[in-house]
């Protein structure tokens, strides 16, 4: 008998940090680490000042509401509204401590042992990982070069134990950002197949295309089908402090309500906190963040012909992430480690993002490139550019 | 087919605290809420004020380690050594969001679907509702009129699917203090039986008893058998901040780091930090607070001989919490909301920690008396006395 932890895989990003262990970096030759996706400044002094105001509030030390504090949950909820349009109230959004948790608390008010649910290819780990945990189907829906996933294809993977259908736009691991149809045709495909669709958005607020990505909150009667999934941690750069959002049905929430208690009890105060002024005062500089983060991708794209000319092939390029195909004979798995020693950047293997044994795993690394600025991914690029191994035959597995 | 969340009940604080909607209580005689264990002042003030510079660090606002801050881990490993005896190593230490999460974390790296976890009653409700929320089944194990768990009638409980037996020591709810030779005893059939003891002492620090309060650590290969669970929330006043503990085999932390990454990445940065420097400077505030609290218990016992006259009992005391067994014909669970509206206090009924059906839960209140100061206190108790119903018959269930 196995354990629910035993049912899945060690974190990846923690195994990935320990291929740094013992490895020297020469002071004119610092690690460039994408790895992660995470912003490494911390966030603006105005809002760490109001951070350490709130800090004199004794509330701020004390256990909350489960769902989150009722202003961050209306501040969050107009939000919503404004940018996506359609209904959104303060009874439609709950608070978690991050989105991770937000997916997980979803998923347990949603399913239970042996149920399915469908993750388009490649997958955010966390979610595969939580499936795993919570003893249900991961059904995976690959996709094609472009890693679009298509409402077709996903049509026949629905069986009687499909309860939902989860999808991250703009994409993690991918980087790309889902058409408004796609999610159109999710939305209806799920409503007529009377399952969930889950959309996690946590790299909403740096889509390229300035209006709402999707007009799915338009729809009367979205709560029945659709449950968007936020977080706080990289627009307003408080990784640290934990928290995220989940936008749904109200009744859903009650039951959400239950996890929460029971895992968390409430989101950190203080984040919550943070979270509310950066809504409240944040607006334009969060506006800056989402032009800088634009010029980033722009470089590299800029940066991308050397690469290019040496057989590498950029498949994915948006939110924090760059999805590269690489041109060598040996596989991503065992190319990490050695880009760390010999390149000196740490990015991760696609491997982590797709079952075992999918040939696209071996075949494609995933670099968080927003954690750059334009300098180190021109370096990056360079350092990526000589890197050199034998290459794969023309025919091989893409 | 239900989901995970329909498994078990709503979160009974929030039910409680909505026993106050519109109910008004005049200035000269307030709501006096001991309902959640919840210190209602904030941190000392040294304390916050590191806690504000320490939002000058970068490092504060970044995700940090799974399995929590290095120098948390050491910190709280020496402390645990210290107080308790026996080896306790970084290695031993996992830091979480909170001990509710400490909790969840250790049962999902236990067990998996259809096993069963032996609780004595009163329990926790939060343990129950994840044994819930996890497909394992809670085995009562029933208490006398001590409160007090027996080893040996826990041991007719275990089959072949019992995986672990959970404490609380101090007791939530029935504020005693388990005697070291009843650990012991429930730590040597958790061995013998091939099972775990998970041990949560999350009111470890306001025991009455000066000295390590059991001596298991002492037992070479503790880890094969023993987890505890720690909560930074109480002692420091850090609710808000959600930082607890689990001090636990290496290996199994491996395992727990895996639940730990998915549902919460990490606890929040600026709490363990803050845990960290009270484990680091409080030593002597932490023993003013405990003398406070304890002082709080007496208190309880000199106000309680008007209501020993009118028919209540003192059940268990000590923790944060006194067990009482009220003298009405009525039940606890109507008796609750009454007690807000006609005497202005705010307690759970200990329906909310026993089985449906149980006959105890009906017959005692659970109060959440350290939140309160002695003149509270006496209010309260006044109070209570003042209370009117229908006494039971004398021969009816206690
Ligand atoms: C797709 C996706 N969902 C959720 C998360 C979790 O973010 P957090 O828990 O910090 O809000 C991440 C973080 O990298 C992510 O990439
Ligand atoms: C027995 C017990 N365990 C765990 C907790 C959770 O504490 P926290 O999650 O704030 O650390 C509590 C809080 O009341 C408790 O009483």
């Amino acid at each position: 008998m196995i354990t629910r932890t035993e049912a899945t895989f060690a974190p990846p990003i923690p195994e990935a940090k320990r291929w740094l262990d013992g490895v020297e970096f020469a002071p004119d030759r610092p690690l460039i680490n994408l790895s992660q996706a995470a912003p490494v400044d911390p966030p603006p002094p105005a809002l760490r000042a109001a951070m350490a105001e709130a800090l004199e509030d004794p509330e701020t030390h004390l256990y909350g509401p489960v769902l989150g504090l009722a202003a961050l949950r209306a501040a969050l909820a107009a939000d919503w509204a404004r940018h996506y349009g359609g209904t959104v109230t303060p009874a439609h959004v709950g608070i978690t401590a991050g989105c991770n948790q937000a997916f997980a608390a979803t998923l347990a008010a949603l399913t239970t042992e042996g149920d399915e649910v469908i993750l388009p290819l490649p997958w955010y780990f966390n979610h595969k990982m939580w499936l795993d945990m919570s003893g249900l189907r991961a059904v995976p829906l690959p996709t094609g070069p472009d890693l679009i996933p298509d409402p077709h294809a996903a049509r026949a993977l629905i069986t009687p134990r499909t309860r939902a259908i989860a999808l991250v736009t703009p994409n993690n691991p991918a980087g790309v950002e889902y058409p408004a149809e796609t999610l159109r045709g999710f939305f209806d495909l799920a409503r007529e197949t009377g399952i969930q669709l889950v959309v996690d958005e946590t790299y909403r607020d740096f889509d390229s295309r300035p209006a709402a990505p999707h007009d799915l909150l338009g729809t009367p009667g979205w709560e029945g089908t659709l449950i968007q999934l936020y977080s706080f941690s990289k627009a307003y750069r408080l990784t640290g402090h934990r928290v995220g959002a989940i936008i749904a049905n109200p009744d859903l929430l009650l039951e959400i309500e239950k996890f929460q208690d029971t895992v968390a009890i409430c989101a950190p105060t203080l984040g919550q906190r943070a979270a509310l002024w950066g809504l409240e005062h944040l607006t334009q500089w969060k506006a800056e963040q989402r032009a800088e983060i634009l010029d980033r991708r722009a470089a590299m794209q800029e940066f991308f012909p050397p690469l290019a000319a040496r057989g590498w092939r950029l498949r994915g390029l948006g939110a924090y992430f760059a999805y590269l195909e690489h041109p060598f004979a040996e596989g991503a798995s065992t190319l990490a480690p050695a880009l760390v020693r010999e390149a000196g950047v740490l990015v991760l293997p696609a491997t982590m993002f797709v079952p075992p044994g999918d040939p696209t795993g071996e075949r494609h690394f995933r670099v968080a490139f927003a954690n750059a600025d334009r300098d180190s991914l021109r370096v990056f690029c360079e350092r990526l550019a000589a890197f050199d191994r034998p290459l794969a035959s023309p025919g091989s597995p893409a």
